[in-house]
């Protein structure tokens, strides 16, 4: 199998293994979640490791917000490897000598996923805002999809952290028979207030621009200035209040004195002013909308159900993870997803670990992740799929 | 006088009390931090109750980053009172029967004090970004000379909250033979990496917008949208996430269903909405610049200096209150100044209030900052006035 040979080749070579995304086509149409139709659609995604004989190892890893489909290993000429590289891979957390590890782009997205800056063939264009607006349960429903097209009667486990872990947990409550386990990390079951607004913050940020032309700005000026604004936001929510101080305190960018402008005096302002930049060469901004409107719109009691009634379907065992500075999606929204399982007498392994890296820790914190997730997955397997 | 007047008019007729700012104009020459000179200034203040004839009960409230010298009572025609008009009145917690209240507009602002929209007298056109970066040690050192102007040798006490309560806390630093105490609310003795950050955001969306035109916007199309964006990252950190949620939650707009669009679905993107449009029509854009600036640049400690150290020269005494819900300005900031007053042996009393109100609540928690404001200046007034 090509995920094998990889893993072979990265035990030899180690960053000379390459991985390339994958691409495959549905034309039959997707019903969305508002009614909407959608199609046809192209779903990008990676696969690391090995399916095995019964198809009883597959994994499906659900990206953040911003993600992609190169979970792991490094693209040809690429100069970083996948966004969660030190999760996936041999003898790692979701360890490709063990699993077979699947990772889609999501709907909405703009790295190989139709999206609204695919060409609509109706129109021979980009969509722009004529593209739908989409769910997280959307996401999911594209995702199985995918799961059904590789032949993969049930997951192992789905897994992802923030608006990936908003999908995991999504997946047992959608299809309760096809999938052993989630795995669900620094998210929710519903966008509250405070991550609503900082959301519409950002998507204020971007409309403003008068680049950003109704979404209509494909092929002319992007709307640079918003959406580097809107990910400025974005990216002191997914730091702590301590992160910040021990990485920048009040640094200053010339070493000797204040400047006494608004030029850029302090390093965390220079620190944002880069990541703002930097995401807009890589971000598509309709697709900063879209996605921040889908978590905006999660909430599994769909605004007035008991959480222990949505979850009455599911079989799934759970591992649930926080973090004690995630001030974005904090602990206590983990714990009531927690009770709620718990209630409906399900298995669930909950973690809360400390980390000074507030959101972001999901994607730093390895040390912890890999040995809780790891020794969960090999739970999983014996329990439920080596009794089976 | 006049304030005693205005008070026993107030307890006889209760709203048809009205107030007027006055205004004062210093030609001499004021020196800032960074060395630039500035001259003439007019500084808009108020004043409620009667100055004693020893001058001995006068107190110098100092506003917020948004406030101004209205502080309490009713303007002629105004819908609302003065912005801590729960704590300042006859009987409140800054008690007029008993004390004189004086409440200036910072320099820098907007609201009758000089600031970036007022004309240079050298060009007859708005300073803009021709004025020169401020302080909040700049804004003290024109409160002294409001208070020279009044008469006033030594202030009881002087007192704010948050950006306020820099200007408080840096009183008795600049000038320790000039103030018996200093109340200190919601605030910090340096500001944050994350709370520049927040800043800088704010600046980043105003300076985007194009009507802003390098702060020569007066006469022309205002910066609108930046503006309005700036004040809604400010809107979500004065608030708690509790707060947020209690007040809003996922509330709809459209009581039936979620809108499938980019339209206003919820009610907390109604309010930020709301919050900025409003903030835009009684805001100057440049002065929201300079004051962020004014407080990232707020460092007791000038960047190297001990506070123990700092705070050497300090006899006054000192009331500190913190809250618990608030984040922007979190209590360990109170704690850590307390701790190094109580190193240098000050009279320190500290609380630190119960509240989900984020750090708004030292704008509506007023039953316990009432008893605890009022308790303490009477008790200043004991030990360091009656006694002496």
């Amino acid at each position: 199998m090509r995920g094998r040979d990889r893993l072979v080749l990265k035990k030899r070579v180690n960053n000379m293994t390459f991985v390339e995304t994958q691409y495959v086509n549905f034309s039959e149409t997707l019903t969305l979640k508002s009614g909407a139709k959608l199609s046809p659609i192209t779903v990008a995604y990676e696969t690391y490791g090995a399916l095995n004989a019964d198809k009883s190892n597959a994994i499906l890893i659900c990206h953040a917000f911003t993600g992609d489909a190169n979970a792991a290993f490094f693209h040809k000429d690429a100069k970083k490897p996948g966004w969660w590289d030190d999760m996936i891979g041999s003898g790692k957390a979701f360890d490709t000598d063990k699993y077979f590890v699947i990772c889609p782009n999501v709907l909405g997205s703009c790295k190989g996923t139709t999206g609204p800056s695919s060409i609509d063939p109706k129109t021979g264009k980009p969509y722009g805002l004529s593209f739908p607006v989409i769910t997280i349960q959307d996401m999911v429903s594209l995702e199985k999809r995918l799961v059904d097209h590789l032949g993969i009667k049930k997951l192992l486990s789905v897994a992802g952290g923030s608006m990936g872990g908003m999908q995991s947990l999504t997946w047992p409550v959608m299809y309760p028979d096809l999938t052993h386990s989630s795995i669900v990390i620094a998210a929710c079951h519903r966008h509250t207030a405070q991550q609503i607004a900082f959301d519409e913050v950002g998507r204020q940020a971007v409309i403003a621009d008068p680049d950003w032309k109704g979404g209509d700005y494909y092929g002319k000026a992007i709307p640079k200035s918003g959406l580097a604004i809107a990910r400025m936001i974005g990216h002191i929510t997914y730091m702590s209040e301590m992160s910040m101080e021990q990485k920048f305190g009040r640094k200053l960018v010339d070493k000797e004195q204040l400047g006494y402008s608004f030029a850029t005096d302090f390093e965390v302002q220079e620190y944002l002013e880069y990541r703002g930049q930097s995401f807009v060469d890589r971000f598509d901004a309709n697709s900063y909308l879209y996605l921040t409107k889908a978590m905006d719109y999660f909430d599994l009691t769909e605004g007035g159900k008991k959480l222990t009634d949505v979850l009455q379907r599911v079989t799934a065992d759970f591992l649930v993870i926080s973090f004690t500075s995630d001030w974005l999606y904090p602990s206590h929204q983990s714990q009531h997803l927690v009770r709620s399982l718990k209630a409906n007498d399900l298995d669930v392994s909950y973690v809360e670990l400390k980390s000074d890296y507030g959101h972001d820790a999901f994607l730093v914190e390895f040390d912890d992740q890999t040995r809780i997730v790891s020794n969960y997955l090999a739970k999983v397997v014996k329990e439920r799929v080596e009794r089976a």
